[in-house]
């Protein structure tokens, strides 16, 4: 059975995921690019944006864990675009001509539109679907393959209050960011589903990974 | 100059640092001994209640750091004692005859009473006044060492908020408690202040040090 991943999933020790103040040219609001400097610093996250060089110890270990065996990506609206990018026709990602996907991804939202082909395999199409339904969507698309739930907070925290996580790691960086979106409410003994494993990186952050108990 | 310190504050993932329901017979409501079962399995938990044996690695490292130089500790109303304690004239702290203080020990309360004196060295005085106030009267009393900051969640807030701490240890424990009292709210920044180490433990949790910069 395919499984649904989580992975590189960013907070602040105040369980925060993004800051407030989304827009265009802040895309993490006030929290900035603190919360993923340590991905950005590994060699999977240079790759990513087509660099040479990065570390390659724990922090990579882990973060280049988001590609291998995935077949689809879901996403929620807020992390397609910047608040309202749905009123722009022209909108299409972050992520340039080739974004970091490969794959078909799902973007939910309360106003489809029509597909978008992407370079490199990345298709976008858009649903309007609870968690459930956007999932067997996804999975039919992964072909055997696994799902990646891609964020931001509040669609990772409805799948897994939905009990539809297999395998959820959060990385946990020292900052106490104050405002913004929490990760963790309505998740009251989300532990006792999962075995939790812990490590901490030479870096400051903290690896947490969930694994859905067989 | 003394330092204030905070040792062994453990929060949850969503960084509650006690339960709802709090009562005599709950001392940290509905979270039950969960924060606290990395402290119990040490060396040093286990000496606190008069018991051999206990784990000797990074948690008992970070334990016993409790002791070492201290001449004062401040503590809240909450820590004390359940709620409603004031209302009882026999209360005498959580900690029977002989408590884990063995120095003069401050318990802030709008309610005060004569002090009590108490086995191995512990005497509770009971101060209604400000964190820097409060702090005054028990550095005076520490004559050179450190005064230790003792919690609950409430108190430690407000004297980081004040600026008055100078080492905070605290340990994530891999559970979400969902509810309780929070100890990050109203802290915004505040590893801008200190250098934050952070090391993973076997047991699962995680400890961070907040060491204030020179």
């Amino acid at each position: 059975m395919s499984r649904v991943r989580v992975h590189n999933f960013s907070i602040s020790l105040d369980g925060f995921a993004t800051g407030e103040g989304l827009s265009a040219e802040e895309p993490f609001g006030h929290a900035g690019e603190r919360l993923h400097e340590w991905m950005f610093a590994t060699r999977f996250g240079r790759a990513m944006s087509g660099r040479p060089g990065g570390t390659e110890g724990v922090d990579d270990a882990f973060a280049e864990r988001h590609e291998p065996g995935i077949g689809a990506e879901v996403m929620g609206a807020g992390k397609f675009g910047p608040p309202g990018w749905q009123d722009d026709p022209d909108w299409r990602g972050w992520w340039g001509p080739n974004p970091p996907f490969h794959t078909p991804t799902y973007v939910l939202t309360h106003r489809p539109r029509p597909p978008i082909e992407m370079e490199g395999g990345t298709t976008f199409h858009f649903l309007d679907a609870p968690p459930a339904e956007a999932l067997a969507v996804a999975r039919e698309a992964a072909g055997g393959r696994d799902v990646r739930l891609g964020g931001g907070p509040t669609v990772v925290r409805d799948f897994l209050a939905a009990g539809l996580v297999d395998h959820f790691h959060v990385v946990v960086v020292p900052i106490v960011l104050g405002r913004g979106v929490r990760l963790w409410d309505g998740l009251e003994a989300l532990e006792e589903q999962y075995d939790v494993a812990t490590v901490s990186s030479p870096t400051g952050v903290t690896h947490l990974t969930f694994g859905r108990r067989a």
